[in-house]
């Protein structure tokens, strides 16, 4: 186990009801805040009369606000910069992001652009770090991201296309507002790249080299464990069974907090090799790990022969999906774990494959080119372009 | 699930050689803490050298310091109101505790009695509520209380003799310092009542009869696995084991953090009961919950007949001792689980009878109407006088 710091602040306020609590929970957490940005899509939160509940509750405690809307999956840097220009202009006092993690992301480089002086991009480009940025705020309506507990933020340069990430204390949210109903009336679609999502988001932190993480390991897999039945509950005619939307919306957050990184370090491969790919088609971040992740874990198995990193494919297999840890040959023991994932990412209606997303394989050279930018990815097994290559052909197989 | 709340603060760092950051941390997060309160025991501390690294890295920073020694198990309110006194009359600005739940928990009373008036027992004896305190920080030397990142602190009143616990968000350390290397030396009966006290911890809150908490569920179960398997490894030769001792250090802290509560509310009987029998045989806390928590067990697999919480027993047997789950026999299978534990805590020198450790049987009608004082204790069932009897004369068989 390394030496590790563990600090989440962010206060979690979860269950029926309680984004009606917002107005109230602003003035006590950040009594300064007379005038907000309030970040959505413009959409179905509208539509749904979430965000007319949000509005007389910010009435209620005597904050204005200032709308910004048009948030779109894979967020928009160009959308990012009009935001910090209002910021700026109307002297905000934070912003709060109603919606799943494109919306959150956009709050927070809007909040890092806001008072930081110099190109937003910059950040994402990895040339500047930020150690401050207005606070910011959620209401969660699509568990997924986890963005909402989280440091980090990815916004999309539509000028590449780049798609970019930030890790920065300073972005974490103040306060973050989860009531599982509002996720009853998600498309499938959603739901299902929601669950893929937060279950790479885990299995990201799982694949690591870092001996004697036990508790993390259990902690991951039960997460696991949680996510798959309750995925099965809702795509089993469970949309609106509070109790299974309220599991993954938890474990959606859990999985992103830090909480199961301490002591080790994740892989991270998986999301860099996805980030290209919905840089490229817009792709949906979860849809895109759907076909990354297996061809991830079978390029491993097939290609990394230390034993522990076996053994941890193996036990990922026995301990998630039930294979039987008769541990006679672990790398088959290892495929079978991967065969019933994508089993299960079929059956929630996840490709699996960049066939059944309409990923022009052609080019797959120029996203092989694209994925080493800043070197090689990777932690599990450090990859070069060459490994690259190798995973999006076992994804395209 | 119940709605819930969220939070925890407290900054965690964790690994070797990090007591040596406590001047350096201290100066970054509270930078107008000029002089503290040095708050610990006087004993192995002092002797291992460790309070002479805390003073050299303090002295490093800046910071001056009042020592107040003397903290025993089951911590007395007279060295509190002592701390108190010399908190108000040199203003000290923070309180840092060096050892464990005792030398915590001591620091917390202290921290709440320096800024609030009137006597401090009040806030345990429920006649206030606190919503301010010193700044508390702590360098954890027993893995056990939790009470390093936990809202919690239990003070023993010599005059009744009374041991009874607050609950307030104020009292929360701001950091906590983990070296597992610093529990090496750890005589084995501390370590074993260590390990039973964060075992309890996590039972305290597994045994809910709130329906739909399948991902706390799983949590609580990988991490009882965890202390069980590593606890197994420490009193098999491995003393110095770092990833042991880490992962044990790492379980205790989470064990109490508040995050295997949210949305469900715990127990909490088992530690009423052993408070009594330490306020009045001065047993230490670990060894008295080894003697109650497989007495509330069998009480409740005999007397408890709802099926959602035989159930629940059956399940803790499975999940957490391997009992094989066949389920002809829910009830058989949850005391076939008891009898492992007991076997478990035996196995590294605990009590699971009041022989064991010399209880004097006579008392027990006294314990049985001191403990429910404020009323029925429990939620999973409610106790009375009557079965708090029932579960002493369990303990007594």
């Amino acid at each position: 186990m390394q030496n590790f710091e563990y600090c989440n602040k962010t206060k979690i306020i979860f269950g029926r009801g309680t984004e009606n609590q917002v107005g109230s929970e602003i003035a006590k957490m950040l009594p300064d805040a007379k005038k907000i940005l309030l970040h959505h899509s413009g959409g179905f939160a509208v539509k749904s009369g979430l965000i007319d509940r949000v509005m007389k509750s910010l009435k209620g405690s005597g904050i204005s606000w200032v709308e910004l809307t048009g948030v779109q999956p894979n967020p928009r840097l160009s959308l990012v910069r009009e935001g910090i220009e209002i910021a700026k202009r109307d002297k905000l006092d934070m912003i709060l992001a109603v919606g799943g993690g494109s919306a959150i992301d956009s709050a927070k480089a809007i909040a890092v652009g806001a008072v930081n002086d110099g190109d937003v991009w910059d950040f994402f480009d990895r040339k500047k770090a930020a150690d401050k940025a207005l606070p910011v705020a959620t209401i969660v309506t699509i568990p997924a991201a986890g963005s909402e507990s989280s440091i980090s933020a990815v916004i999309t340069n539509e000028e590449g296309p780049w798609k970019r990430g930030i890790n920065f204390q300073c972005i974490r949210p103040v306060f973050s507002i989860m009531n599982p109903e509002l996720t009853y009336s998600l498309p499938p679609y959603q739901t299902a790249c929601g669950i893929t999502d937060m279950m790479a988001h885990i299995m990201e932190r799982y694949f690591t080299k870092e001996p004697n993480v036990e508790l993390t390991d259990e902690l991951c897999e039960g997460a696991l464990r949680t996510i798959i039945r309750n995925g099965r509950k809702i795509f089993s005619g469970g949309e609106n069974d509070y109790a299974a939307r309220a599991e993954i919306m938890w474990a959606g957050a859990l999985a992103h907090n830090g909480l199961l990184d301490t002591g080790r370090i994740g892989d991270w491969a998986s999301h860099a090799l996805d980030h290209e790919l919905s840089a490229l088609f817009d792709i949906a971040h979860g849809a895109g790990l759907a076909i990354i992740f297996p061809a991830w874990l079978k390029f491993n198995i097939n290609e990394n022969n230390e034993a522990a990193l076996t053994a941890r494919l193996a036990r990922f297999a026995a301990k998630v999906w039930g294979v039987d840890g008769a541990f006679y040959d672990l790398k088959q023991a290892a495929l079978e774990g991967v065969y019933r994932m994508e089993n299960f990412f079929k059956s929630i209606g996840m490709p699996v494959r960049f066939a059944d997303a309409n990923i022009d394989t052609s080019r797959i050279p120029e996203m092989v080119k694209r994925v080493v930018h800043f070197g090689p990815i990777g932690q599990y097994r450090k990859l070069d372009e060459k490994d690259a290559l190798a995973i999006y052909k076992l994804a395209a197989e």
